[in-house]
């Protein structure tokens, strides 16, 4: 449907594009717009949680952090005992010398987890958190 | 740097356009491009690994299937008796009454990783497959 | 003190007495009785909640079972799903070929766990089940 | 048979008696003997992976600790760290606002496995730890 497609133009560092395209190339795309739309794709399904307001949800947040840094493990898990009514489990995996993921099985309202993100996307050494959740495949 | 930026233009159907918008206001960004950016550079940090050829690697497999779906949970757990030599753990999260995040804990050979999230991505049921590894927050 | 203490009498088959000798000296008693003691002490530990009548409870529930045996890990599954609202949770262990380990996150009513707790134990290949809780250690 | 069954003497404190026979009216035993030598298979199935001297296994190292002990989360944090060739997955269980359980996922020489084990044993804060591996339902 011609109605249906918007063109936009968007500025790209150039050594951003020229990463993008050899993953694009890796993964056997055929056209960059298509890669590009699958990127945005991505992005919503990553963050529609966002939007929902409120209710209860059962959900995953997983946190890659570097264990070097002083202080992160331990910030991390007196967070964690902060939030000790929405959190009852947590798995721990030592990825590589430097790099540990955590798995925090969240059960709570959403507001409060949302805030329990927030917290710990500040905390240093942390270099990603998100959350995996039944809402996010509905897109 | 102007002789770093590039401009492309991208074709994107209007409601995909629509929803990305919604969330990029939800997320307070400034400007369009700039969300474009962050999504780009999740994409890159998402698939990364796949440009890593060879050696050893630990990470988090994680698979999001629809239980209701009838054999997915048994082809599930038959791939991870078939990759018996790079898993030892599984965490399974109930994160609705259709949903289930299956985190697989593999360590061993990249080949034989990329090999096992081939096969459980045609699984039938299986919405998201994805793996969280310590080269992914190189980039 | 001596009122404190009773002495019993014990019958016991002669290859159990044998195996039960051979482990202490592994551990180092220097008498059958103290290891005898410490039995029963574990016991007590591992079945005190038993006596619990109700109230809400976290504990861990781990599963000892062999996969080999036709039905077994179905079963499992689907007795999870029938408790669906006191289990979030579960980590699966790959022990060795054919034996798995199931640990189960549990959180609600002790009357409820039990009734799961004998549900499981009457599953054909499991061989352990027990409770893991904080009560335990109250001993 | 006769030849097969030997009586021993135990001497034990009045109030551990007492409490082993609430428990075992409870658990629905016909005789104290019975009960006993139930507390005795228990223990050999708990200790019998000591008996073993070398090679590769994989196992669950339960570990039940007080969190309010200052130092004690950060002690076993570190002893994993040390450890980290036998250990990649650990799952963390919130039971109580004191209480902690912490399930490590080990695999590898059982001699460092042993030492593991000792090493932790001694910490201060932890109530109880004990290692689930396949060898145990062999007795």
């Amino acid at each position: 449907m011609d109605e249906g497609v918007t063109r936009i133009g968007v500025s790209l560092p150039k050594n951003l594009l020229d990463e993008f395209d050899s993953i694009i190339i890796t993964r056997g795309y055929s056209s960059r717009s298509e890669a590009i739309r699958d990127a945005i794709r991505n992005y919503i399904v990553e963050y529609k949680w966002l939007e929902k307001e409120e209710g209860e949800i059962v959900g995953v947040l997983t946190v890659l952090y570097n264990h070097h840094f002083k202080g992160t493990s331990d910030a991390i898990i007196s967070l964690q005992h902060d939030f000790g009514d929405i959190i009852t489990t947590t798995l721990h995996v030592h990825l590589s010398d430097e790099n540990c993921l955590e798995m925090i099985i969240v059960k709570g309202d959403m507001a409060k987890i949302k805030k329990l993100v927030d917290k710990i996307t500040t905390i240093k050494g942390v270099s990603n958190a998100r959350l995996i959740t039944a809402i996010r495949e509905q897109s």
